[in-house]
């Protein structure tokens, strides 16, 4: 059983309220010898105070909760050590919660986190076809004057600070990279368009395209996850298009169209060039090493941890600017010229 | 602000004795008419029960913590996403904590969460050169009287039940198989060597050895961590020694010995044969796919969320009986017969 302040004063033969006083810090009106015997026999039978009932009387627990859409996928793994590295650093401790994209378990997660005494959430929105639920989370967070910001993922119904790479920008890029190389016919493979960045990084191939004079074909998108293995039809739908060129929404997605490139013995990037997005790990490894883009996950960690805890400390309203980071392209062996015989 | 009884007996104009008696089910003295509007103002205000205050009184909370070394790792994402759905299938919430691999956290988080009031805990212990804090944990949670179940990892300090599949037999089957293919200088790249999951493959490794005749040379074992990129050094120390194969303790190992291997222009299986563990979906991308052992890591999660559950609801100290899962090779490409010159 847990020791209690009563097993403390049984022990020291001193009275529960000497030895709350001792053990709450409040030893105005307790000798020095006193306060000796209680910490020693603290110490001794490793006392710990109850942290349900501290959280009740000071309302704060150096606690944060995160909450992450999948902890599988490279990009929240890193993103989630970088803030609990952070967190350590500030003395704070952190509690994930993954929510397998399911939007609700996004309310829940809060409901559960705030239960908890956590002083404040980072949030990844959870997405699905079923749309997000971050209008609901922002809410019951302003209704408790609890801090939450948003990482990666933001939402026009939240609003609060967030902490993100520009993912318009990002799609610009990956799009623009493929027309410089002379491809005209350009697939893209989202992610789910409930979530914001699925659709900035959507806006950023069409506004590459436009740049380019090209105008934009609606059937040569094609909705996905960003999870492995929900690739094969939509590529392959993308092929009878007479596509020459892929920009996946994020490296898993890739993975995909790579692995039924090798499997149906297409050569990359001759017949299709693809890039990427994350700059996973394996990126590299690959025979045919990915073109990619890069955001700075370890960054992004850091300074959503930095911005929740300054609110945290601040304790009022007055909210801290956005951060918007800018990715950078990756350029490897999967992406190539457009070949004579599609020209 | 959060909605208290008060604001509710506020609402309602009923005491907030009346209103606390509806609310926590005890309505015995309270007539059908008064319930209905407690609860129909609850409903309205959206009040929800401070459950720090709920776990002080009632001491059970269904919520579970799981503690693991290594998010990014695909092995531990897959175990926690497995875990996480056995938890939702049963009513439970879990809260997660990284302790990337430092033996310190395991003892720190496991106060975290039984200061908030989890029910009980999934470990699976963290490891580095200073060794384990696994008897420690164990110490705090039966201090507790609440139940701990190892995952993955156990330890002989540690006499809860666990569920893991068979280290040592999967790294005499992955010896064994490059025994078979006859390779007779086969190196070995461990895990770090305080974990018992690392022992116990290096363990194997011996046995195969052994039952070929073959005497065990230590100077063929490199100590490594689980993580990637810190293989290089050893790798090249034991090219140095004329191996023909590589057992690499997991797949993270074995993408850095792949890394080098493809660097150094080696032919793989012609010049070096290698064997992985874990499984991870990338083995398979791979140019050279890779051999490796596969691990049953969904049945992993699910069967310690059982044990643990079927411990919080018993409520007693009768522990169940530990799980020993049979790993089993997966045979590709990166593995074959030792060449004519090396003979």
């Amino acid at each position: 059983m847990r020791v209690t302040l009563k097993d403390i004063a049984k022990h020291t033969g001193l009275s529960a309220s000497t030895v709350s006083l001792v053990l709450n810090g409040k030893q105005v009106r307790v000798s020095a010898s006193t306060k000796e015997k209680v910490l020693h026999a603290a110490n001794k039978l490793n006392y710990r105070p109850n942290q349900l009932a501290v959280g009740l009387v000071t309302n704060r627990t150096k606690t944060i909760g995160m909450i992450v859409p999948d902890v599988s996928n490279f990009f929240f793994a890193e993103v989630v050590k970088s803030a609990q590295a952070k967190c350590k650093e500030n003395y704070y401790n952190m509690i994930l919660c993954n929510t397998n994209d399911d939007p609700d378990n996004d309310v829940e997660y809060i409901n559960l986190l705030l239960d908890r005494g956590v002083d404040g959430i980072l949030l990844s929105i959870a997405a699905n076809a079923a749309g997000n639920r971050g209008a609901e989370c922002y809410r019951i967070m302003k209704d408790i004057s609890k801090p939450l910001v948003l990482i990666d993922r933001d939402s026009p119904d939240v609003p609060v600070p967030s902490v993100m790479a520009d993912h318009e920008l990002g799609g610009y890029i990956a799009t623009k990279h493929l027309l410089d190389l002379g491809h005209v016919r350009v697939g893209c493979i989202t992610g789910p368009l409930s979530l914001q960045s699925s659709k900035q990084r959507l806006f950023g191939y069409i506004r590459a395209l436009q740049e380019y004079k090209i105008t934009f074909d609606p059937s040569l998108v094609e909705e996905g996850s960003f999870q492995l293995d929900t690739v094969p039809a939509g590529f392959r739908r993308l092929l009878e298009k007479k596509i020459t060129a892929v920009f996946a929404q994020n490296d898993l997605i890739a993975y995909g169209v790579y692995k039924q490139v090798m499997q149906m013995k297409l050569r990359m990037p001759q017949d299709i060039s693809l890039v990427g997005y994350d700059n996973h790990f394996f990126t590299e490894l690959l025979e045919i090493p990915l073109t990619t883009m890069s955001q700075p996950t370890y960054q992004l960690g850091e300074a959503a941890v930095d911005i929740l805890l300054s609110m945290i400390e601040a304790g009022n309203d007055q909210a801290p600017e956005s951060i918007l980071y800018v990715p950078a392209l990756v350029n490897r062996k999967s992406s190539g010229p457009i070949q004579a015989i599609n020209l």
